[in-house]
C-alpha cells in the first residue's frame, strides 16, 4: 500500500510538472523586523505585529516575521540602518526620526500645518507621494511603505501655561520632525527621546516639555502628573509612521509572497489609523472626569502665528538644502491645496453643521 | 541523476507529510463576483476588481474571482439573493438597497447626521460594528465586510434652488437608505434607480431630482446639465459598501485562503475610501472653472430642522420594528457620540485653526 501511494506520489509529481521547485515553492522565509517600539507601546507595536500575523496565515506559514521590540535590539532611532545593513529585513520606525541623516526622509511621516489623513494617505496612493518615498529610500537600498498613522496629534504637554511666545523660549523639549525645527527657530532647545525614556526624562527635569501622541497613548504614560497642561495640535496632523524593507532580501521572495507582504502591510497601516482613532475617543471621552487635573489649552494666536511663519520660512530654506526635497515639499503642498478645498466643503462642512 | 531526484523528491515529500494533501492545497478555487455596478463605473467596480486581483496575485492563481458588472447579471438590486441562494459566491453593493426586504440590513452603510469615515471604520473594527453586521446577515446565511467608503457624500442635484419645505414636497426624488426614509416623512416622493438609469431617468422627468456620490463619481454622469443646484451633505457622511459572500462557500475555502478573501477585502474597501477622497478633491478644484453653471447651495436651516426632527422621529419609530435594529442603532449612537468628541478635539479643531 505504502509502495503505490509512493508511486503514485511521483508519477502525481511528474505529471504535474514538479521538480525541486515543489518544494522551492514552500520554502519558508524567516525574517526579522526591528521597531521603534516598546513591546507594548499599542498601537504602534500592533502594526508590525498585526502585519507579521497576517503574513504567516495568508501564505500558510511560508513567510514567517519576527518582531523584535526596541528592549531585544537597543537601537530604537537606527531601523534605517540595521535595515539597509541587512541585520534586519525589516524595519517599523517613522521617517522623520534620522532627518540628521538625510533630510529627505522627513516629510514622509508628517509635517506641520500640513495634510490631515485622508488627504495624505489620498497623496501617498492616489496623489504620487508613495512614489516619492521610495525615490527618497532609494539611495540607502531600502524599500518604504506607509506604516499606520496615529492621525491628528495633540501639542503636547507643558509644567507650565504658555501664555506668550517668551514662555517658550529656552524651554527643553522633545518634538521630533519638522515641528521640531520650527520649535528650534522659537527659541527652545529641541531633542528627540525614545518613548520608553519619556517619562523619566520628564521626571528629572532633562526636558521641560514633550509631545508624544495623543490621549489614547499618551494618558497611560502619565505625563499628565507632571506637566498638566495639554495643547491642542497644529504640528503632527497625520503622523504616519514607516514600514522599511530591505530590497535585496524583497527581491528574493518568490512574487507571491512579495504580494501578500505589501498588502499586509498595507492594511496593518489602515487599520493602525483606526485603531488608534477608538483608542483616542476612548481616552478622550473619560479625560474629564477621570482625570480633572489635565488643563487642555490651545496656544495663543501670538504663538500660533509665529509657528505658521518659522514654518513657512522653514520650508523655503531646508528647500534649497536638496532638489529631492523641494520635489517632495512642493507636491505636497499643490496636492494639500486641491484636497483641502474637497474636506472643507465635505466632513469639515458637515461636522460643523451639526455640532 | 533523475532517479536520485525522484528518490529525494519521495523522501522528502514522506518526510514532510505529504500526500494528496499536497495537491489538494493547489486546487483552484473559481469564484464569481455579482456587483450592483456598471462595469466602467469608478471607484465603486475598483473595490472589487481590486479585491479580486489582490486575491489572485496573493494566492499565486488559487482564488481567481470573475467580477460582473449589472450589465452582465441584469440584477443590480438583487446582489443579496444571488449570493444567498449561490448564483453567485461573492457580491459587491450596499446593504441598504435591501431595506424593504430586511430592515436590519439598513444601518451598516451610513445613516443620516451619523458617524463619519473614520468613526466608522474605528465602531465597525472596534467598536463592535462588524459584528453586529455579522449577526444581521446571519439569518440570510451571508458574511458581510465593509466594501469601500465614499466619504462624506453631497446632498443631491435639484433643478430648482430649495428655499423652503414647501419647495420639497411633492418632488420625485432617488434617495435610497434611511434618508430616503426621511425625505418621505418631508413629504417626497421617493425611488431607488440603478446608477444606469440615473441620467435618463432625471431627463425624462421620472424623478425631479437625485443624490448619488460625490463631485469625484457625480460631474462625469451629466446630472448638472438638468438638475445644476448641488446640495451640501446631511444624509450620507460615510456611506460604506459591503462584500458579501456565501457562508458555505466561504467554509469550504482553505484558512490560507479565507485569510486572504478576507485580508483582500479589507484593503480594497480602505483604499476605496482614498481613492474616492482623491477623485473628489480632484473634481471639486475644477467645478468652478470647468462648470459655472453649477450652483452650490446648503439647505436651508428651515429644511435642515426638519430633516433632522423627522431623522430622531424615525430612528425612535423603526427601532420599535426589531430587537436587532434597534440593538444596532443604539451602538451606533453611543459609539458615535463618543467618537465625535474626539473628531472635533483633533481634526475639526485643526481644521478651524488652519482656515
Amino acid at each position: 500500500m505504502l509502495k503505490k501511494t509512493t508511486k503514485l506520489l511521483v508519477a502525481s509529481a511528474l505529471v504535474a510538472g514538479l521538480s525541486t521547485a515543489a518544494f522551492a515553492k514552500d520554502r519558508v522565509y524567516k525574517w526579522k523586523l526591528a521597531t521603534t517600539w516598546g513591546s507594548t507601546l499599542s498601537p504602534f507595536i500592533d502594526a508590525p505585529k498585526n502585519m507579521a500575523k497576517l503574513a504567516k496565515e495568508m501564505s500558510n506559514g511560508r513567510l514567517d516575521i519576527r518582531v523584535d521590540a526596541s528592549n531585544k535590539h537597543k537601537a530604537p532611532f537606527g531601523i534605517l540602518d540595521m535595515v539597509k545593513g541587512g541585520q534586519y529585513e525589516m524595519g517599523h520606525s517613522a521617517s522623520y526620526y534620522w532627518k540628521g541623516k538625510d533630510i529627505n526622509t522627513l516629510p514622509f511621516t508628517t509635517m506641520p500645518f500640513g495634510m490631515t489623513a485622508p488627504e495624505q494617505y489620498a497623496w501617498f496612493y492616489y496623489g504620487g507621494g508613495l512614489e516619492l518615498m521610495q525615490k527618497a529610500y532609494k539611495r540607502h537600498k531600502v524599500l518604504s511603505f506607509p506604516g499606520g498613522n496615529s492621525g491628528n496629534q495633540m501639542g503636547g504637554w507643558f509644567r507650565k501655561e504658555i501664555n506668550s511666545l517668551e514662555d517658550l523660549k529656552g524651554l527643553k523639549m522633545r518634538i521630533p520632525g519638522f515641528a521640531g525645527e520650527v520649535m528650534a527657530k522659537l527659541g527652545l532647545a529641541v531633542t528627540n527621546i525614545p518613548s520608553g525614556e519619556l517619562y523619566t526624562s520628564l521626571e528629572r527635569g532633562t526636558i521641560d516639555a514633550l509631545e508624544w501622541v495623543g490621549p489614547g497613548m499618551d494618558i497611560k504614560m502619565g505625563f499628565h502628573k507632571i506637566a498638566p497642561y495639554y495643547y491642542t495640535g497644529w504640528h503632527e496632523p497625520a503622523t504616519e509612521l514607516q514600514f522599511l524593507v530591505n530590497q535585496r532580501q524583497f527581491k528574493r521572495l518568490p512574487k507571491d509572497l512579495q504580494k501578500i507582504l505589501v498588502t499586509a502591510m498595507r492594511v496593518a497601516a489602515y487599520d493602525m489609523y483606526i485603531q488608534n482613532y477608538h483608542m483616542s475617543a476612548d481616552a478622550w471621552s473619560k479625560i474629564a472626569t477621570d482625570y480633572p487635573n489635565i488643563k487642555i489649552k490651545t496656544f495663543p494666536k501670538e504663538v500660533m502665528d509665529a509657528m505658521k511663519k518659522a514654518n513657512d520660512e522653514l520650508l523655503v530654506e531646508k528647500a534649497k538644502e536638496s532638489p529631492l526635497l523641494k520635489e517632495v515639499l512642493d507636491s505636497q503642498k499643490a496636492y494639500m491645496k486641491k484636497a483641502r478645498e474637497w474636506t472643507k466643503m465635505s466632513d469639515y462642512k458637515y461636522l460643523k453643521d451639526n455640532l
